[in-house]
């Protein structure tokens, strides 16, 4: 079976998974639609498909999947316009920057018995995979603390930080996720700290660029996140999980390997500098999951449950900073 | 001027301290105490010095300095006696687990003007000194997030730890005080959580075993603690600094730095499993600065002011565990 | 414009580049050629082109270039027939195992004023690219020393031991060309030394398993190249350049890079098992150099005079083992 | 039993063992000698032993065992004299730069039945024991190649170099015993290449200062060493070894292990820049394995034969070098 896909918003997300759909052995791009007609025929020229409008998409037989890369505020309403359609839906994070109103997202795609899979791409790092396989395999024992540093190269606009639903909801969101992946049991209760340490225009826009987190689990298991919107040195992304029997680490990727030494010391290069180049492998592995996924008829990962408990824990840090004090979940 | 030594305990560490003082070209070892006479002898026949009682090193006319290395309810009463006979005292931490008893060793102390230095041993660390170096240098830039990572090998008997005064008190204060060292600036609130993932024991001890920690000064900055009493892969002792312009830090040591390769991957051995090979190096340099502070008449550091505000972190760590919240220090 | 590519050659190193030329914007592949119906057909069914025979990709006036990647002892015939019938020509290494023949085959090529460009494909390498630009960037002075270490996961079968040319020619060739490529300087002379430590059928076949060689410029640089065929670690590739004003050096690189810590050490995963996925990116570089170089008529690197050299180099080494003496090149 | 020791030579080499005697549970530093008063007095003073004369030392009673450290053409006779006169000892390397002098200060060793060590300190650091141990364990199966980069900081002044019988004689013996410590099989061939890189001075009188040698055992295991006089980044000392079932390696060391990051990259600080930091280890388990020897009556290693066989070797490159050939030995 080929899996016959629409594309929904051309943007830099877009064109990534343009590119791993039509890569895919079991999947053929279809279609594409945008607002801005330049961006939907760069793409529909590059890899051979139509341009064609929401409408025509959400209505078209020859489709079965559709990729949802549009604005954020416009993710719930378009995952239950296909879902109803009864097309399997791939939707970059988050769903909704509201709680409720992703509640009712999910409660529409579960009554239409809809797929739908949320773009937390990096559970399909390979490192990070290596080191849930390590894991599953047993080789650390129970898991019982986990560590997620996670800073990016630099802070993105201040009109981007106040669409984002702040840095909890749009950052460290991507790390309660991959917390949740890595303790493999609910935090029950979120401590949180945060700070504007890089750029006061940051906190003029009442947000954040500084924090830390600590997630616990029912059983006692800790998972503590650190997050900056500043790094000189590259995108840094590790994990780090401790267990009763052992370590398991995934180090940072850089695009070179190489080593120079001198007078002033041995120096490797800085780290990636975009998550688009860290990440190429996850967003391949990620939309390749889905279309097996389709092809097979098994459960997908992460659903639309997982989009919700990374937000639910978001929500959560919010509040802990904001009351100073220890916020249970559920 | 050669400063001459009276040691106050003949046990591990008191060995430790007795080594480094003998081996120091400013020091001599003049005589030792201990209520066991053969641990006492052990060390007078193996450094050539005298085994008198505490009373009689506390009228010594040859004695300027001693090190107090006894268990740890008799610190602040030594303190007090060695401060008011006129000596110079190194005291190994912590000055006594209650914070009042602890003031008011120190107005003994500021009293009688004597040199009190408290034995944060991982001060003098040389990896540890080196990453305070580059923050000293501007190497990285105002500081912004701490993180330490400290983890023992294994559990201490659960005797020990019902005298220990509780982790915060017994083992993460040594992070609080690397945290307020590489900080730069006193933090302000603490968020703690506990858990017992280790050892039921040290649960049924009213202790806990894994814990997590967030400090944070006025300016925003913070340090994130990680502790566990059990580390499979040895003594895992790591800190690290992020900067607005970079970050520094230290990693493991480990006894050998060879790597073995086969079809199982590249291995290297485990850490060190003991904090007294760990830290050799920091223990001679401690004592090697006490004695140098004594000689040149400059300021002792770690004062005993720095041993209460660790102790005072640890005791509001204690509190934000129990209460499930923020505390503020001060 | 658009290079239009015939591959002849459908077998494993085939279907690398016919990847290579699909995923390339500037290039398309037209026709395929193989021996075997079947392996060209399965290319061409997976990226749309035909199957041709070699005569009809000669005569076609719709193909620009062509890939060879058929046996060895077909290379130098069709270079010159390909060059006679005016195409670009990217050649698999070697040329042939033949001096004379590869001399010959190079005049042919001159004579018609073809572009060739021999496949050494780690030139392409992205580490070791990056090794090279430190060079030129002047960052560790004059190239003094060159260390080269290559070994492979484990030996070819004996069959093809014995069609091989011997180690020399079939596998220290990669590491003469780049030698020749870091040191920036021919080398004038050659060491060799060689054993069977391996697989005693391997010696039984007159060759050898395990050989280490020096090469020195006129100038007086040094590259020593390690040469195994076994290593149970995984495809060992680095590359070590010692200057006037430091050192750079390449990792080897694994296909995960995370870390597992327990009583028996750290441990990371083995290298890559297999040079295919070890330069996979070599082969996408080295396909998009020569598109570029025929694209816009810059001179093509590596030429059948690097093909040569390297060849050269591996004859002499095969004369100093027998010898027991210092082979000068040239 | 407590050793006995009479020190010959107070320079540089002499303090480290005085230090190491007199730390030695097992030994006690008795006398000192040396041409110049002062420095024999400044151990003297330093360790609380007596100045003698070299006369006195010999003849004296309450001393067991000698440590030679003054110059290399003292060595041959003073090892004679105090085999003569019934004492242990350790002599530095080299006995004598003379192979046929070696064999008669052997000869009398033997004859006298003296117990006589040479100083090959790098047998002796903790790391490179470790890989030998590894060895040992059968870890890496049949040893089959090994690797030698032994680089050092800086040049020594030419005065020196026109004393220490050249480059192979002076600097890579040390590489020429440790092949022979790790390979575990004499080697019987050596290839050499030698050239003037570093300083043309040194060619003017006469030496090299960047070699490569490829030593070969009779089953064909082989060595391949690296020097040279200059090393921007410090004193670079590694080994590997490649065998039937894997690998191992010691890494180089550093003064302190910690790494900062910026825009720029990763920097860990650079190497040792001298070898009596590197292996100050190194020198106090060599001196300590002597004095366990003699109080143990256990065989001496290295001995005298290990010192004629590593010169042999460095007489075999020399004679490589020159005749351009491959050189068998004995």
């Amino acid at each position: 079976m080929t899996v016959r896909f629409g594309l929904l918003g051309a943007g830099r997300i877009g064109k990534v998974h343009a590119k791993a759909v039509s890569g895919d052995a079991n999947a053929t791009l279809v279609a594409v639609a945008d607002a801005f007609p330049q961006a939907a025929e760069a793409i529909a020229s590059a890899y051979g498909c139509e341009v064609r409008t929401i409408e025509a998409i959400e209505a078209a037989k020859d489709i079965d999947a559709v990729v949802i890369c549009t604005p954020t505020d416009t993710h719930a309403d378009l995952i239950e316009r296909f879902a109803r359609a009864g097309k399997a839906i791939f939707c970059e994070k988050p769903i909704d920057l509201d709680v409720d109103r992703v509640k009712d997202c999910i409660k529409v795609v579960e009554e239409t018995g809809a797929k739908l899979m949320v773009g937390f791409n990096r559970r399909f790092d390979p490192h990070f995979m290596a080191v849930r396989k390590v894991i599953d395999e047993g080789k650390i024992g129970e898991v019982e603390m986990v560590t997620i540093t996670s800073r990016d190269p630099g802070a993105p606009p201040v009109d981007y930080i106040k669409r984002s639903g702040g840095i909890f909801r749009d950052m460290t969101i991507h790390d309660f996720d991959m917390a949740r992946f890595l303790l493999g049991e609910e935090p029950i209760s979120v401590l949180a700290t945060a700070a504007v340490l890089v750029d006061k225009a940051i906190g003029e826009a009442g947000d954040y660029d500084s924090v830390s987190v600590i997630l616990q689990t029912a059983s006692g298991k800790q998972a503590v996140i650190s997050n900056s919107r500043r790094a000189t040195y590259g995108y840094d992304q590790r994990i780090e999980v401790h267990g009763a029997k052992g370590m398991a680490a995934a180090e940072n990727q850089r695009p070179v390997s190489i080593e120079v030494a001198n007078g002033d010391g041995y120096t490797r290069p800085p780290l990636h500098d975009f998550f688009m180049t860290r990440y190429t492998e996850a967003y391949a592995n990620e939309i390749a999951a889905f279309i097996a996924a389709i092809e097979k008829g098994t459960k997908i990962s992460p659903s639309g449950a997982d989009g919700l408990a990374a937000l639910a824990l978001a929500d959560a840090a919010v509040q802990s900073v904001k009351e100073g004090k220890l916020i249970r979940i559920g």
